[in-house]
């Protein structure tokens, strides 16, 4: 008798908290390539890095929205769901991690500030194959079919040929008619940054307050490796994301300034 | 008349919050290198990683705790307080950005985490020489008497020789007499992640709620290049730390994937 080959178990979790338009479409797909858990925060927690929750504990509640094998909202950050399920709900190691489909892109140096990947982050820390999906929109009511086009490609991918040890994906999808994608391009990060970051408003008292806002400077203009080059040109862009914050290059540099 | 050498522009963060002894013993070094502005947490921030506030707004307010040239507690992460200091607050940029003394440590996997380096790496990805400290104990009453003067003699290296493009400074200390520190190691961070991390109670009402806590496994071991090691040993270790998250090694492999 052949053995049936086992469903992969796949662990979705997000930052728009768990009832985004952009997870539901995210669920929708996963739940067609095998048994789904869904543990992903009860509120937004865009912005959150790499944060996690060690001042005040943290619940799960139980669920039912998606349907799926096991949903949990979560009262802490993408990477506190992470956590959580790999140390509490999941009876083993799941096959694939992926966190999204985020509102809004990605790209570049928001890898480093954004909660959907660093949930994608802490699954490569936890050696699951992860992937963190965006959509470049914000808006509430964006069209993800395209979106979820490339996500079942690239998910399948992942789930047949693995990732390299320590790397996860950081994809980022144009908001597009899927025929008019010019196809997937793997790419490294851009160096941008943002400028002029405060919105400086006065409370009724007069007093100052100010929110973060901002302008996004692409210091990698014209380097058509980078993630910022593919998506204005219609590419969906994949950046190999990994958690060595070591600047290798540079050891021998500062063992020079002799402290 | 010879002109005067400018005095170097200091901003201090930390992500303990503005009163911990920590950031007193940074700013009492500080002092004695130049100017010193200091912008940090009003409340301790731990664990905070590279968190941004986007969904609500933020406050700085002035006090007068270490008499120095301008200080402000700021309601944010110790990200936003960089963000701050730089967009707001800071008439040029600084010659240096220091974060710190942490209450503990801040090696390997644990950057990605730390509050502490975070402000240091925004540092870094706002062009400013950087640098977070931390004394590996987390006592309050811990005793920064040696950790001050290998933060002075680190500090001063970097304002004399600069840092290379993009990189700041992991700087951990032991927590030992400045007498029995082996010497300054810089070096990589090790490979290790925290497991079993999750510590289950029961409220008075009988559900459950869970604390992040966990044991540090190293999958570095006896690798003598790595700050666990240079810690475990006596060395002060020192990691130059990037904001790159491509895994740029993986970029031909994933192509090869074909999605």
């Amino acid at each position: 008798m052949m053995k049936k080959k086992k469903k992969p178990l796949i662990l979705v979790t997000n930052d728009d908290g768990i009832s985004a338009p952009g997870i539901a479409a995210l669920v929708e797909v996963m739940r067609t390539l095998g048994d789904v858990v869904v543990v992903a925060p009860d509120k937004p927690q865009s912005g959150m890095g790499h944060a996690i929750t060690i001042n005040s504990t943290l619940r799960i509640n139980k669920v039912k929205i998606y349907g799926v094998k096991e949903e949990y909202s979560c009262t802490g950050t993408p990477v506190d769901c992470v956590k959580i399920a790999v140390n509490k709900i999941l009876k083993r190691k799941p096959d694939l991690c992926v966190s999204g489909i985020n509102h809004g892109s990605n790209m570049s140096i928001n890898v480093i500030y954004s909660g959907t990947m660093s949930a994608a982050v802490e699954g490569a820390i936890e050696s699951i194959p992860s992937i963190g999906f965006s959509l470049c929109t914000e808006s509430i009511d964006a069209d993800f079919k395209a979106a979820q086009k490339i996500v079942k490609a690239i998910a399948l991918g992942v789930l047949e040929k693995g990732l390299p040890k320590d790397v996860c994906l950081n994809v980022n999808i144009p908001n597009a008619k899927y025929d008019t994608l010019k196809g997937i391009k793997v790419c490294r990060q851009a160096r941008a940054n943002w400028i002029e970051e405060l919105d400086e408003r006065k409370d009724p008292s007069g007093k100052s307050y100010f929110w973060l806002t901002g302008r996004f400077e692409n210091f990698d203009k014209g380097h058509k490796d980078t993630d910022v080059w593919a998506l204005e040109n219609g590419y969906v862009s994949v950046v190999p994301t990994q958690f060595d914050m070591t600047a290798h290059d540079a050891i021998k540099q500062i063992e020079k300034i002799k402290f």
